[in-house]
């Protein structure tokens, strides 16, 4: 079976060590791992799979001999080095922002936009980890109704703003420190409606990637999506409930039997049983869990419910490592 | 000034230690004040605007020569003594869930249909908590256009389960019990979306209070309204994500100028101030915040806002008192 030599970029973060936990437990087929950070983080060791791996400085020749480049930076990290990368032949799987927007480069969810990642061209996003917890809840059902409208309001952890997101929660929960730095206010018993700057009438970039990145995802140009997003006192999981409108009416019970179903989901929906998707019984796994499906009281063509995944994994980690399985073939 | 005897059915639970705060802060013409509550708690005394009260045991012949009754306690307890309260004389003002759904109770937010209390027959009700915050937020609005559904997402504080809603989150975030009485799961860093038992068509008892008590705050029978409760780690204060479709449209702008002068509520959204309502900032204070007031990208008749609200001030306390007072004529 063919090797691959795959370095992280930004290994030391929250999403770059769950690359690293994911690429050992999936057992990709590695050649080699090199582990890429800041000249911060440069010149420590990591503890991988029994090994004990070097941390280096990420520079424009990190990238030499590699297949597969998996990004867990930020923007500014990802388009200072994506043409190096591009010089060194690998494909660069991004989490970040960057290259989301351009129409040349594929952004994807393996379960639901496969054939997308093929037309690459050595570069690929991963989506916004909200927007692939959502849209791998709800993909199954736009195939049996096209799905035209999305109400959305999202209940995002802390670690979607990285390991420092934690550590601000739980030293503000213990009274250590008070002052915020990760987040614009105190997020221990709080919630902070902004996730982002301001992009356009009022909307977040947080919300707006919903629509714009859904749209490409389900190929569904004209899809309209109305998103909150809202940080929440939880550590890991996003969790969002969303009132979706489609072409044709969709039963619960067709939603349910499609969810069943469906790829990268797990229904959880028995409300009598106390059984939805929860952040504590959700993290830690693959899977996007969905649950709370009823009729949306208003509109006819509607559902609503309520969905949550672990978005260090599914949301960002797992789902970018999907991607280089897919284009491997495995 | 006429001067009123009143008494507190529950007056040791959450809502109605705020009940006793807010008398005295309101200045609540007061002849007496009498603190009733169970057996368990009865005997002990309270500190009360400088005097100590006593707690009695809550007993048909509690109600003599009362004016007005807080009911604070559940809807057992509010069952229990409605007959001993009307054959006493004094008018029941209940924050309990047990007569809102009679079309002979007045369900009254004293900003919003003030004119509904005046039918009262001795008896009225204080409406949800959630709802409470959401149609304050949203009557003046309603008023410039009539609001013909609404797709709510709650984030509700563990105070709404009263004063053992907190003392549990607090126990689990600090490790200390780790098995769950207040509420069906674990709360500290998770989200529960479930609030109430199943009542129809997959919808716990607390949402559709959203559309029942909204249809009448409102009178507004058609009204429809999706709605999704979830408690989140959060002490105190409900915040609701509402998305609205009007029967008209009313611009951002429009909604402004009328939130900023609508009674009941504060206007809180300048996005790139980072202003906006959150639980934190609200909490003690009687006032709806309203904020991130948007146009709904799926609707062309439609707005989504984000609001704020102490429950148990506005959305239980506060909004009793505030009947009592608008039937003394204050």
């Amino acid at each position: 079976m063919k090797q691959y030599h795959v370095a992280i970029l930004g290994a030391t973060g929250a999403v770059g060590r769950e690359m690293q936990k994911l690429l050992a437990e999936r057992g990709f087929p590695l050649a080699s791992l090199r582990l890429l950070a800041s000249e911060r983080s440069a010149g420590s060791t990591v503890e991988w799979n029994g090994e004990r791996l070097p941390v280096a400085a990420a520079d424009r020749d990190a990238f030499r001999g590699m297949d597969f480049v998996l990004g867990a930076a930020g923007s500014e990290i990802a388009r200072k080095y994506a043409g190096a990368i591009a010089e060194a032949g690998a494909i660069f799987i991004d989490n970040s922002a960057a290259f989301r927007g351009r129409a040349d480069v594929p952004l994807v969810i393996p379960e639901v936009n496969p054939a997308d990642a093929r037309q690459h061209r050595g570069l690929l996003s991963n989506p916004n980890c909200s927007t692939i917890i959502t849209v791998t809840a709800i993909h199954a059902l736009h195939a049996l109704s096209p799905v035209r409208a999305i109400v959305a309001s999202t209940y995002q952890a802390v670690s979607g703003a990285g390991a420092g997101g934690i550590a601000e929660l739980l030293a503000q929960t213990a009274g250590k420190q008070a002052t915020p730095r990760v987040f614009p206010h105190p997020i221990a018993y709080n919630l902070i409606p902004q996730i982002g700057a301001e992009q356009e009438a009022g909307y977040t970039t947080e919300e707006m990637k919903m629509q714009q990145e859904a749209r490409r995802l389900l190929h569904q140009p004209e899809l309209r999506v109305t998103c909150t997003c809202v940080r929440v006192p939880v550590l890991r999981c996003h969790s969002i409930s969303a009132t979706l409108r489609f072409a044709h009416p969709v039963s619960v019970q067709e939603a349910r039997d499609c969810l069943a179903k469906a790829a990268g989901c797990r229904l959880c929906d028995d409300l009598q049983a106390g059984q939805y998707p929860m952040p504590l019984t959700v993290s830690d796994q693959d899977l996007v869990y969905v649950g709370r499906i009823r009729e949306d009281l208003t509109d006819a063509c509607g559902l609503t419910l309520w969905c949550c995944g672990d978005q260090l994994r599914k949301g960002a980690a797992t789902n970018a490592i999907q991607i280089a399985e897919l284009l491997t073939g495995k």
